[in-house]
């Protein structure tokens, strides 16, 4: 795997109108491990005044997306995924961090945790998931 | 189980300010079965053009909650879900149907489909789903 | 899609040294549909005297690449699954049941009940999941 | 987290009917981790030869709920599990290794690989998985 510059994650990333309307940021792009970041605002909520569950499954899906390629390549499909809920995310910032953890042929799993640091730094597990890439060209 | 009017349904999803964000409509609300429908718009897209997996993992996730709280009550959580893609959605409308295939004491189980109505009317799976909520009140 | 004899079925069944080991037979094999049934016995317990969740993933794994067989052909490999456990199974048979809710190009994906029925006739459902397979071969 | 000796686990898994009809044992029990491993054997295959999709799924269920018992104690059932398979598994020895990698509260979320060590000494990753497990006693 050779490093691909954060800069072109970022560029991937800001070519992705879903994500403006969200408004997460690649703070990580390494050869098999990827981090987006996102600040918690009102309009990520549900009806319960906390974080949208699809917030999360959108984190775990963008993440797992760039980790896988990191040793894909960029012309890849993301094949699905899967997340377990595990604690509310009410404010601060809700960081997905995922890493590739098997590899074989043209495709990859990524498993992803998606954390709140809450505004006093505490960071809580709220998602953890799991999910595959394949790439589209050899 | 007991019809809920499709307006209580309404209600809920309106007092959501992520599905503000995304525009979801809840269309059937049924004992068992949900509906959610989304206009796709450019703000749905990923850098290739084609509606972002985050799209269709939100659809997902909103519809199988609705769906289960159908028989479990509105004092809910998603526990989890998985999605797989199955392909690519670009215009039209996206109608995820949700059903609920296993209910078991405080759990239950929805089955999701997500299908791409293209202007023409043609239908298109673009993706299948599964999750579970559970009630927080007895 | 063509209806495929059961007996087809059974023979490949009948091929996989695996099932030997833990006893399915392949009661049902439709267009979009495959049931296998188990009749409970003490090997397939865990150390708390319920049903192995291993037996019931595995019920998950075949009997879903039955159903997508019906749809793709027998040429298939299995891409993943998921479960949910919803209920210890303890006695009498377990039955799971795979119907095909999505099938675009070469790939198929099944949702998959697991129903334990008891000795008195009394269903109930122990585990949903879901899986896909993809053809091989053209 | 205090280790458990790995003479408990082992005898856990002892206690386990349907593991000794597959036949695996476990070669570690540590905090947040747990490995184990199968000689693969002609029983454990299906129709084409290799070994059964339920039996890296078995490994997948098994290895992470002992994974979150480190964690979370003996007394917990699993919830749900997701299994990606990657490769075909044909002979040697099947490693699965989980890892929890979130855990809150009462419930705990273990990665899972499954890696054949071919008979040269080759290993390869055959499957990744993922699932969670929930105490039944504060």
């Amino acid at each position: 795997m050779t490093a691909i510059p954060l800069s072109v994650g970022e560029e991937i990333l800001a070519a992705q109108p879903f994500n403006d309307l969200i408004g997460a940021r690649l703070t990580r792009f390494e050869p098999g491990e990827a981090v987006l970041e996102l600040d918690i605002a009102d309009r990520h909520r549900q009806q319960f005044g906390v974080v949208h569950g699809g917030v999360l499954s959108y984190l775990v899906d963008n993440t797992l997306t760039f980790a896988c390629g990191t040793v894909l390549g960029a012309g890849i499909v993301t094949a699905g995924l899967t997340v377990s809920y595990l604690a509310a995310a009410r404010d601060g910032v809700l960081r997905a961090t995922a890493t590739v953890t098997a590899h074989a042929g043209r495709r990859a799993v990524a498993t992803v945790t998606v954390e709140e640091i809450a505004p006093d730094g505490t960071a809580r597990t709220c998602a953890a998931g799991q999910g595959s890439a394949v790439a589209t060209r050899a």
